[in-house]
């Protein structure tokens, strides 16, 4: 076995998604949350199977007897990966982390409740609250990328959830027991409830560990997936998991289980059950991707500034006082695009605190992450 | 190749899904729309090929080149099969139907408002608009399982939306041109918009024609997906298709495509593509098997009353005259379940008009249908 990066341009030019089809051949894409990575080969027989059985009808509900298969599958993987007993009988499927996210949001509020985000962060959050008629507040995280306590306590105030990234995208921040606690004290002074997407919880680079919200805030909810972890984006499903004092899951909608698909389910248990070491590596080459860069930075462009990410395949690089940005005044990730042919997510998208910012994907082949290195500072470093 | 329905129950148990897993095994499972056949090869090779090639990103949006991959495939199929113009362009992919038609009503309506629908009819019609804060009014088919003009007129007063489903679940009624004629212009007079769930349309079982509601209802919006007819349930996708002169799809906000599965749009546009003959199979042997339900009834329960569905797989049969519901006054659905030790749908969760009706599968191999009945009529004859 090689490492699921043995992966070629061409090979991932014959993939159909978004990532290799959305700009023209001549740029490189380094944007959206898709790994270039070989499949897991656990999840490639997994679905071969039940494709072949034609096991493509309903997934069945927590109800049966076999409603728990994916939560039990992520309840083994959380205690080995994360020391975290989940509750398997308490969980709930959802088609997703975003619909997800907006039905347990629909239990804690009402339409026009206050809801807080921590910018820059994964653009949808905005979206999709406010098309589930919530209103978005911001509490900035600090310039180091750290929850900002005083901006939540402001925040807080007349507002019913606090939205919580953690890991955070695009920063790859993972919150602290402390930081968490802090969260608890304040929410619970405020009486907001917290709800925690950690899709990209598996995801960990160094030894900082993940620590699951609820252990700490135990009123909170969480959403999880295997979709960012194991590239999985293709085959949504996901799991929301109450801490031990938050009841309200036991009244989600029925409904809401109608949208989860039974095939992506059978492929997530797969990489829940079977994916550590593919996981493992994937990760240490993320870590070393993360070297690669500080070395490039250091190197060629040494106006960027960036805080390594304790997790995520993403950098969340500050190229404001690039000359190329300097000079030109432009939006950094239409300067990559227009000189550079390389594809980036533009700051901006992730909140007003993104200007001058770029999120780069490094879940890649090496090879690859050195030509848009190369892409990055030639552009950025030169003045136009 | 034999036909899509050579499948042995000892295949079908191995199947992890909801139909052959609700209940214990001495009961037979005839409820709940999974259909009891082999997978179509096309499906499996596509959605194989993708998950060998990794290709499990994230699904085109229609701004870049491929973003129509699936509206294309679904126009050539409804071209072929409906003699139907679909304006590719103007379409819009949803994560499923049901997800569909929540957005498309909120695109047409606000909180609060009225939406008409015709019971008896599929259950999340009323969960999922009541989810989405739609007021449902009811103008309920007529006897027969046509829509009632008059019933209609009347509930439009002060509506919206007309919630149509064509073909009908669970009656299997195709509404005819002069039908959706009269609809639209009800619908004009009183300011409604038609939405149309069309999800069984490729489903039609005699000589009757589908009838594209846009093709005469030029402001409806309609919604198509290969899950039913190909039984991709667990596999979830599906298109919004507006009519000639319906602009709001336009408006769809962007977020609504994050929730499609790219695989599962893979694997429809593979059945969309391929499927002709295989569909032309299974067609043919539920109408056989519409026979061999009308030929057991009137031998051997001839208090039963049904008409013939002009499409679907489901025969909706009204058995209140029946001995064993005269004399127990139960629900026949339970007395199935219970006595019979058959599981069908059962009637009153389509609706109140569907007191003493119970909805079969008719889409599972003969001998398994001809045990289902054998079940059903032994229960029903027999006062118990
Ligand atoms: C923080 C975060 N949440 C959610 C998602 C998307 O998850 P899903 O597709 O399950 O909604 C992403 C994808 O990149 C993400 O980064
Ligand atoms: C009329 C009708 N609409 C919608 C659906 C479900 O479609 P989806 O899973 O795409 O929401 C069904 C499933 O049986 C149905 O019968």
């Amino acid at each position: 076995m090689g490492s699921p990066f043995d992966v070629t341009p061409a090979e991932l030019r014959r993939r159909t998604s978004l990532k290799w089809h959305t700009y023209p051949e001549d740029v490189l894409p380094a944007f959206v949350a898709e790994m270039d990575v070989q499949p897991l080969e656990a999840v490639v027989t997994a679905v071969t199977k039940a494709m072949r059985d034609g096991d493509t009808g309903y997934e069945v509900g927590p109800t049966s007897p076999r409603g728990t298969a994916y939560a039990e599958a992520f309840a083994q993987f959380a205690a080995r990966r994360h020391g975290w007993d989940v509750p398997v009988e308490r969980t709930r499927m959802v088609p997703d982390v975003m619909l997800g996210i907006v039905e347990v949001v629909a239990l804690l509020t009402r339409p026009g409740d206050r809801v807080v985000i921590n910018p820059p962060v994964y653009p949808p959050f905005r979206s999709f609250l406010e098309h589930a008629g919530r209103r978005v507040v911001t509490a900035p995280l600090t310039p180091t990328g750290r929850l900002d306590l005083d901006a939540l306590d402001r925040a807080f105030a007349g507002a019913s959830v606090h939205l919580l990234c953690h890991p955070h995208n695009p920063t790859g921040t993972l919150h602290t027991a402390d930081e968490l606690g802090a969260v608890r004290d304040l929410a619970a002074r405020h009486d907001v409830r917290v709800v925690a997407d950690e899709i990209h919880a598996p995801l960990t680079l160094g030894d900082e560990p993940f620590v699951p919200t609820t252990t700490i805030i135990p009123d909170a909810i969480a959403l999880h997936s295997a979709s960012k972890a194991f590239n999985l984006a293709g085959l949504k499903a996901a799991l929301a998991v109450p801490g031990p004092a938050a009841d309200e899951l036991r009244d989600m909608p029925e409904i809401v289980g109608h949208g989860v698909s039974h095939v992506a389910s059978i492929a997530h248990q797969a990489a829940y059950r079977e994916g550590d070491a593919w996981l493992d590596d994937v990760r240490q080459t993320i870590r070393a991707h993360g070297d690669l860069v500080a070395q490039t930075l250091v190197e060629r462009l040494p106006q960027a500034r960036w805080h390594r990410p304790a997790a995520t395949y993403f950098a969340w690089l500050d190229v404001r006082e690039t000359p190329a940005v300097v000079a030109t005044g432009t939006d950094p990730a239409r300067l990559l695009l227009h000189e550079g042919r390389l594809a980036v997510n533009a700051g901006p998208t992730f909140g007003d605190e993104g200007a001058g910012h770029v999120r780069l994907n490094l879940a890649t082949p090496t090879p690859i992450l050195r030509d848009a290195l190369d892409r990055l500072v030639t552009t950025l470093a030169a003045p136009v």
